[in-house]
């Protein structure tokens, strides 16, 4: 869905002053300021304001390790070095505030990463828009046969068909009825705070969401990974994007250590220095459980 | 809704087998622990572990303020002063675990509270029940006139049969077609992240939901006011009332300077003042907007 | 103490080069940024950074409250009913990061508040500087006979004189023996870790301070208030200054209902509606504890 | 130092009264209840009390993940998936209370763990006891030549006989002034809240520390590493000793995962896979920078 002209006037109107600062400044974040990325069939990301960059984390850990901060003598080399050692503090010096459109059932496993600060538009005081998110075709899945929480096969033919009704129609039915349930048009028309325990899951929402570039950097770990649900990894690609642009070296330094590195055990460290030493290991050997090895072996092959 | 034979079962299992321990043991809480106290039409909150009482608040502040504490010589005197003074950390010392059983469209609002720890019922993995709620007739209330985000009066006659209609059809077909979709019977079957899009946010969910005494506190300041939304306040209520057995003199200190005092803005004690003074004091030479005016007199009177 | 001319030249450099950016632009907090205030004997607060204004807090708020919040019609009114009620998460809006340089015994009541973050100058790493607080005769009281963690009268003569020769010479002496462990001249010289183990707390720490406005208001409420310890209030004083100039309506909704207002209990309010009624209430028939009755006639007078 | 025969007294009253209970009782944690274990010279840490289980973790678990938990079919083996996978919520199902004694630059590192509550003995209400840190001959170290924050060979002869007098004789002359300060004797006596002050970071405070399992691991891992400074790597070892009796699978888990595994970036995973593929890949072609070849190549060799 477009946005409307209103919104689009006032993107328009806010990107069109420039005014002067003496704060630090983004030039890769600026161009990001206001405008609205779209995101799954209704949804949006903007970003409404950030504090610090790049710099900015390397001159708080130069507060914090003073002269010892010296003998790393470039910013992206510190920066690397503080998010290898788990220093998370110089990163929390950044701050991002987002404008969030998305769905009900997103915004509930959303919510989850508690050290953020959030205003969600409260159907308490107002009224819902109708809009629904109804998921592409291809993202139409079935239950996984191996995960308990994940999607298997495509959905085809009749039954994809059915279900793309189905979702379509429950949602106009309840919102119809939720309307009518409202309306004060010869009756006294339900309270908003009642009215809305009758919308689906699947409606939109919208917040303000406000977090540190340490926290950040965990919810994109956790929502940017391929085990995510499809529908909030789709935000999180998108600020995944938006976050490279705003600092780019702390983006490169996640990207190597947090998104493409992995964890080993113990038990996982020993089986590498065996196979570097030229033993064989198998699934029989490893001293992993099964659902342990089957995960190790994705990554190291099976021996 | 009664518990099913297997939960009033395994309750009953929790309840038949005390132990010795050596920690502070509160006996107004024991008598709680495990018993599901219904809410709602299928609601209920259970507590499920707690640690320490009275006694673990004012052995805190006796570390904290060591010597200086003497001079308050009973821990009701103490308690009362901690809470007077805003000293939230020796609050913090005590700690309580519930098991919630709530509509969605309450956990919603719950969640906003994040210094909690919870861990819900995942409609990623598991089926969620066929448990909606339906307001009783005395709660079905139309929008506040006065009030954006209240209640006004109760809906009579055909509307409000009209609404209970709506509010039990809708989410009954939304139910059935959540278990058609989610079928495996000649077909592949939806998975199960995707189906719940369709509940809508009178389904039930449940929770463990554990906090400190600190911050419980200020849950139920904000949900067992007359100003939250009547759903939520039923779930307040009953812990209030949980509160109250667990650790009495803080419940009763809480009550006292919380829940029954009040604040007043500089401009407020000023006027108190001129009135105590003999001064009569209206809206007009108040120096306090209307909305504030209406706030200030509905607890002091118009003059 | 001057700052260096190494530090005015760089605090010069930064407000050289005013830079354009899309942001929300406080024109009252760009003239604080970067500039020094001195704070007790050596100490200071500058502005590194800031988020937002008080458009940012009622823009939140109008995506909380959507139409809710349009009978509000400016912004003053709607900031002073989101303080009046509590609504604390859109003052989270905004952000501010400060660099303080602070003693270490009043760094240890700071950190006591746990939703900032912080970037602390490492004695691990580096090497402190000797600057020790010292404090100016008028502040150089004796322990209060009525409060246990307050002071009372100040000081004079002899007395007061041996005290400030004791703190410098302690000071001085644990410093040299600081200086001289560290040293490699003819020897090992102990590791820094250890070493810093010998300073007293009143050297001077620092460290980059990084709150939001609903937090910061949190802060000051406690720490400027007349019950602080002088040293730490000698801050928070500088930063209400800085906060006022900031979000000017915020800030006078915070005087007006925080520093500025008062909490009363239930039997508070009980007791002045007795007096508004004309009975004249007593220490002996106000049913408050003599410790309560005091803090309370020193507000509304003894009878 | 010994308890006094007073805190022994009190210990031994504490541990004779079981009292009997509903809530989950960790029968390995009750051993420790109220038992003083001695760190450093004059250092303890004290269980006060617990909340949970290992089965209080599983029992979360599965209210989170209903059917979905059924197909690991025990404890231990649910609590290593859910440590694999850092799901961290049920984890937090735990929590523990813990008195501790130690110096105050111990006490500094370690409240920079925010997700904590904590009580400590306050200097402004009462007086400190004569009772500072004095490290033992083995732990009088010398500075890193290598690590900017680590410690280096131990020091000798006469440096280290020079160093532990001035450790000793500075702390015994400043806590003499500050009882010189502080004494009411033939002068008004200067208030505690400054006298304070002039001691230094190696005396000893005390505090309550609560925290939930999940925050405690996250502490015993950074605290407990051999990059820790020793001193509280002290009190994270007895803590890690009380842990694995409280929780055994989970502490199993968390050894194998955190303390024994390590982290790989995705360029450590490359690199390993080169070498099991046969290459030899040495720090000229790895594409490491320096300092993180050195820390790769001290778990995995040199080529």
């Amino acid at each position: 869905m477009p946005l409307t002209p209103e919104q689009q006037a006032e993107i328009e109107e806010q990107r069109a002053h420039p005014q002067p600062t003496l704060r630090a400044v983004a030039p890769g974040m600026e161009k990001h300021l206001y405008t609205a990325h779209q995101v799954l069939d209704h949804g949006l990301v903007r970003v409404i304001d950030y504090m610090g960059d790049d710099n900015a984390i390397t001159q708080a850990a130069r507060v914090s390790y003073g002269r010892g901060t010296k003998s790393v003598s470039n910013d992206e080399g510190l920066i690397r070095y503080l998010m290898r050692h788990w220093h998370s503090t110089p990163f929390e010096m950044c701050e991002v505030k987002f404008h969030v459109k998305l769905p009900v059932f997103v915004a509930r496993q959303w919510i989850r990463h508690r050290t953020a600060n959030v205003n969600e538009y409260s159907a308490r005081y107002s009224i819902l828009d109708r809009e629904f998110y109804i998921p592409a075709p291809e993202q139409l899945a079935a239950q996984s046969t191996v995960n308990n929480q994940g999607r298997g096969a495509v959905l085809e033919g009749a039954e994809a068909a059915r279900v793309l009704d189905l979702l379509r129609e429950d949602a106009m039915r309840s919102y119809d009825n939720y309307e009518q349930m409202l309306s004060q048009d010869g009756q006294q028309g339900l309270a908003r705070e009642l009215a809305r325990m009758n919308l689906p899951a699947n409606i939109y929402t919208q917040w303000y969401w406000k977090v540190d570039l340490h926290n950040l950097f965990h919810f994109l770990r956790l929502r940017a990974d391929a085990h995510a649900q499809f529908e909030i990894r789709a935000f999180a690609e998108v600020m995944c994007a938006i976050t490279r642009d705003w600092v780019p070296y702390a983006y490169a330094a996640f990207e190597d250590y947090r998104l493409g590195g992995t964890q080993l055990s113990g038990k996982g460290v020993a089986i590498l220095k065996r196979r570097l030493a030229g033993e064989t290991v198998t699934a029989e050997n490893s001293g992993l459980s099964k659902g342990e090895w089957r995960e190790f072996a994705a990554i190291w092959g099976e021996n």
